[in-house]
């Protein structure tokens, strides 16, 4: 089992990265908004994220649940408790009392435990085959190290009277669930110091059930419910006026394109809807590792000194666009577009790995070599097309090759062969990459792709016209 | 005299910073967008930039002279020279044929040298008292090393019918004022090996009048107009696509608030604008700092692990704000506020000491000790508000004090003495910054600060009172 | 109570910082040798590092707590159980079963564990006043997650015939001491899955006393000591060869002045013995910082373009010296030195705030202004003495101002004024900062530094005389 | 042709790298001792340097231009002018008046220029084939901009009586070489601004011969030789103390194994030195790339978690090792390589492309798949022998296997098989790499790795033998 605490100190504020290294699966529980800590964690750790949950609707951070699954594919699994009030109205899977999570070899049983909030639950980890018995408990707000969870926010900040009282009750009761697991069991909470979610909170990271039971305050008032109450309500710090606001949008629908705007990283799903609307991919990845496989619609402009000026031809400047890099290149990207006015892009796809799923398929560039394009022109077979400059063109070029120039080619199509193959090429071969995928996203499929070019035709000692 | 050359490799871009060490003044040739690199250069050479000049309208990038404008307050000097259709459309000083630009001991007189572009000006620089022979000549995309501009970029980007023509015919006019200089004279171009705004141009940064003349081709035609024009149009590159946008871009009025998208600096100007529009400020500066001089009505929360959460407090999600705070620290900042939701941050000014100007003054926060508080508790004078939180207050606070917490304060002015002076404090004076700034942006300019707060109170063995 | 898991993955090594925030006090259990980690995060965390420990003679990694301690002036308590064999020959406090390191309110009972090695303890930890039961377990080698630590390296690694069978039999006495404490107790090992110093170890961080008694397999052989005794010697891997020269090396006292190579981080006792050997120490702090406590016998050649060519002027080549830098500094400033071969130095201290301790003083420089240098020159105070070049001397000085050049004031003590005070000044402060400390180290002790200089003189419109 | 300005401002000090892009050659002229830059450079614009020369033996500055030779197999270019006294001491290609120095497509004219000191040179470069008229010229410390070289640092800083007045009267003469070139040739100097090497240096990093006889002080005594000398050696700053010791270390040569203490690139030839001395080379590339090529005698060890503990099996502690490694990994390696003691890494080489000339060759692992294993088994052809650790080989492993484990390998030689072939696995082919690279290094050079290893074995279902 692999296992991380991942803590926020400016918002005090724990998250969990719990994997299984057999099955290479891995469940974040409460996770932040700024999502890339748990790819980065899991890429290091050879783990896929495939499921996500939270303890509940919290109201002190903007969850970043959403966008992890967007980023990941994985599964949101959610609290159904605590009645129609408080439900996600966003898709997920349902948790209920006694449910259990199987992630890999780990199991997390479902504990409604209210309280703090009516849906309130906590995960009872067992890491199996190891051992049967549990071996720790995630409480989110609901049991602290040295302190509990403070009931009376819903009232306080969402203005829902009379709610504190009720929620203190249900804490009592709670907590007797919590003193009966096995007092070895791990405690790993939601929150530490500094947090306004309790009034107490102590700054280790972790507790057991059974120290929790001797020296948290929350459980010296056996049969003495109301004396509970009262101090549980007493003394509790304001509540900040924004927690109002997260408590609504941690529940509510976002609207789909809300990003995380400083975290331009776009998942999948966003790729797919984005594909659907036609906006252009421009993959920046190097030519050869383009053509092993590219999403069909994308443009491949290398990320090179070139990149603006081949962007300039083929992105409009109102219109937005996406691109395929590595995250670290991703700043600089960014400033040469920007240099050139190219202020909307959308957002970055960090691979392309991911796409072949669900019936999809990624494409490859066909390239071809001096002698099968020898052969296409001594037998006829197919045109060649020469999509460099006109000087260039006229300074020397194959026999019989017709000139095409690149940045113009979307307003010439009807110069091309039209059902039948052919054959492009460049210098180089760095603008022939740039044209095979644009034709391809133009819908010409039978392109082969001469990468050497013509210096590799020159090189080769083969016959070249001047004109 | 200081001089930098900058490079940008992706266009093959040069701009130029030139400084008068003496007056401390500096200028600016033919800005990028991102121009944080001036920025910085200038801060490192403890220059001030007060100048920023352009060759000509650019077609193949976006220029940031204006951006530079805002953020330095310097005076934008630009061509008026071209005829009607070639006048930048926005505020600027107009430059014509022999004018010159002082900036310190520095001039720079005003060539016209259209072909490339009807407006196109050269600049020829002096280095008084050091000579009164001019020692350098900036010449944008008029004469390159072993190149000179294209003069069809108007007819082939733009669609100007006939002028390419015209422009071969003055380029062949201005080329001969280029001639006439003396040869010593450096030349320092606007593009380098790889530009698409010539066909041959060199990899080495700078020439000479002397050099050119006797390698650049276009200095082969003496005497024959005809074959030099012809040489010159023929064999030019495509013009990328974007050239045609870059163009009018860079002359016409931008939309006020349209900043440098992934370079969220601001200018003075900005943050005046934004002033008055109510837009609130967030200084995230130390409290010792920000008391020493503030900008009126801007709110004091510190860049510590409590910032998300009184930003929260202070900050309506749906509304744009401001933040002071020095660049390096900006992206931890946004990720604080992102946690929360905060995403409506325009940008960020990083400091203040340009505030003081025309009239303008910074505010300091009155910060008064124990000594001045017990003198006012004992006789009197004026009254105490403890801003800390109710459970803090009610454990121990100093006689007669008034609880308010700050959280709420904007609430409860009515609460606060009217038209007379008052203390606040806390525990520590963090949270009494936030409340003076505050209660002076809400209208409370009589506020002392006890920024020991509760703290120094009892270090001091000052009598409290415990509810 | 702070506490901190320290992991590294290269080595699956787990040390601790623990402190009790009340005191400020904190602990270091079982330090890795790059210690800049533990004084970044006590530096973080407003901890001061006072106490280190370890839970044995470690064979797998090479100890830092010598280097922290040094670093830190924190006391070294180690284990004095296990024999005459098995005891550090190096100062530090001795510990022994049942003693208790009290740090703040936080204890930590010494638990003799032997079983892994003779001399092993556990510490056993106690959070005062919250509760007076034992929160956490520190095992060392002892127990792990999942596994306990081999008995077999002494004899497979450092050759000690027989000794394996002996340490099986005292692992399964000590596994009893273990199995008694409370279920709830927190267990932190010394090593996760990837270490050698075990057949299975967990991946997770922490377990408790009661999980591990259910899963752990070396609580499963209740009664059979024997059984438990094969078992555990059965199987293990073989041990790197290395481990003999750890166990060797962390035990025996290391040459004083073995710093570790790549982390030229000194502690004070360095410094302090560098002092007595008059091992020259540059302060590259700012002359204002310095100007308010340095150490005496250091000269301050500030950071700036001019550190290597004054550098050069009083450093020896064949000499080491030690600087005085922020950290993040240290690289540049090793540069600037390198390029004109100064590679002597030995390594650098971040501040001097620690210096001031055991009767110890910083000193002051003297800066006086242009009254007070006006009012020596008019009523024949003491004499000025101007350190800039000969050329700035002659092109204007002070009226009376005695000329001698700092670069070779080392030479010229015989011209200086014998046992009275008398004042030096440079153009603007930076060369008389240098001079001032110079004349310091030289044991003149009565220097007033003018430092506002000629420049401050001149625009005072003071009288000066031209040469 | 590529030109790049390098210049350190610590020192004031400017080195040029110039290059051919048709031959990809490159010079650098005056190199600075962190010559790490120039390799940046050069990898950066697809240049090799070929050529590295210097302008003078330095005063001010340690050169790099050994270090450089060393680690690009450059040709030293140093003058042989000035007489007996003024040679370098080590190994170099001598330069004389009017010989030329050809760098592809350019050519570097020598000028003897003496007067700063007796064996100065400056060169004037011609850009073929775009012209046959010099284009640019270096001159070292000879003519500034605004100024010239001082004649007296000998006499001052290094003792020579009489040698100022000589030097002068030399400069005077070298000043009419100077004049007799075109107005327009650019003259690139070896320091600006805030160098001791002059009195009046300007900031502008460049100036052309027309200018300077303009506006240069020491073109303004046109036959008055002696007015020239007096005021060339009036007023000249102090020359720093460490100057001497410059010119010295510059001259002579160096202890071989003197690198740059904080800059730990080695060259070819280091390594090739210690290849002979037998000092170890530890290749941390990944195991696939080490397959593919590899320097006869290295052993790889990976650089992942694993890294120091398999170092730890195979380096001593009291002996000097070098690694393969890229520069901007070489950190972290010496931060795992220090927690375990390895403090004698002597630096690192970045890769072996270098290695294959001069007739010596790259080796290759011969990998095998499962096929060959199980044919070599079948068929009796060659013995298999299972490196893993004893408790991994019990637990199953291929049939007929010999066990014999990693790390104590060299001690068991004589349980390999003789001069005959053999195949040696792991379990997934990390160990089986350092494996075949140790055999290798002890002089077995048929082994055949099995990279898919045990688990490779297992997945196709093949038969195993558990013991």
């Amino acid at each position: 089992m692999f296992f991380q605490h991942i803590f926020d100190k400016s918002l005090a504020q724990a998250s969990y990265l719990v994997g299984c290294q057999k099955s290479g699966e891995a469940i974040v529980i409460d996770a932040k908004r700024d999502v890339d800590t748990y790819l980065q964690l899991a890429r290091q750790n050879e783990l896929r994220i495939t499921h996500i949950t939270e303890t509940h609707i919290h109201a002190d951070f903007l969850s970043g649940s959403r966008e992890l699954a967007a980023l990941t594919g994985a599964g949101l699994y959610l609290s159904d408790e605590g009645g129609p009030d408080w439900q996600y109205q966003f898709p997920h899977t349902r948790l209920h009392h006694d449910d259990v999570i199987r992630v890999g070899n780990i199991s997390l049983k479902i504990l409604h435990t209210p309280g703090h909030t009516p849906e309130s639950i906590s995960f009872l980890l067992t890491d199996h085959p190891a051992s049967e018995e549990p071996v720790m408990l995630f409480t989110g707000d609901f049991v602290f190290v040295g302190d509990i969870g403070r009931p009376d926010l819903l009232e306080k900040a969402a203005g829902l009277k009379g709610s504190q009282e009720i929620g203190a009750r249900q804490m009592y009761q709670s907590l007797k669930q919590f003193a009966a697991l096995p007092g070895h069991v791990q405690v790993w909470p939601g929150h530490g110091a500094g947090s306004a979610c309790g009034k107490a909170l102590g700054a280790v990271p972790s507790t057991t059930v059974g120290y929790e039971k001797i020296r948290n305050w929350a459980f010296q008032f056996e049969g003495n419910q109301q004396g509970f109450i009262d101090y549980l309500l007493a003394d509790q710090p304001e509540p900040p006026r924004y927690f109002a606001e997260m408590k609504i949008r941690n529940k509510i629908p976002r609207s789909l394109m809300e990003h995380v705007p400083s975290l331009p990283l776009l998942g999948p799903d966003d790729l797919l809807r984005a594909l659907e609307e036609g906006i252009p991919i421009v993959d920046t990845r190097h030519k050869n590792d383009f053509a092993q496989g590219f999403i069909p619609g994308s443009i491949n402009i290398q990320h090179n000194n070139s990149l603006s000026t081949w962007a300039g031809w083929f992105l409009a400047y109102d219109k937005p666009f996406i691109i395929v890099a590595e995250g670290e290149k991703v700043l600089e990207i960014t400033r040469k577009f920007m240099r050139i006015g190219l202020d909307q892009m959308l957002g970055y796809v960090s691979d392309v790995d991911w796409y072949p799923e669900n019936g999809r398929k990624l494409l490859q560039m066909v390239n071809v070599d001096a002698n099968f394009v020898q052969d296409a022109l001594d037998n006829d077979k197919m045109p060649v097309i020469d999509i460099r400059g006109t000087v260039e063109f006229q300074a020397g070029h194959l026999p019989q090759a017709k000139h095409l120039f690149l940045g113009t080619l979307p307003n010439k199509l009807d110069k091309l062969p039209m059902n039948q193959p052919f054959i492009i090429h460049c210098q180089a071969g760095d603008r022939s990459a740039i044209g095979t995928s644009l034709l391809h996203r133009l819908g010409f499929h039978e392109v082969y792709n001469y990468a050497g070019g013509y210096a590799d035709w020159v090189n080769k000692g083969l016959p070249v016209v001047k004109n």
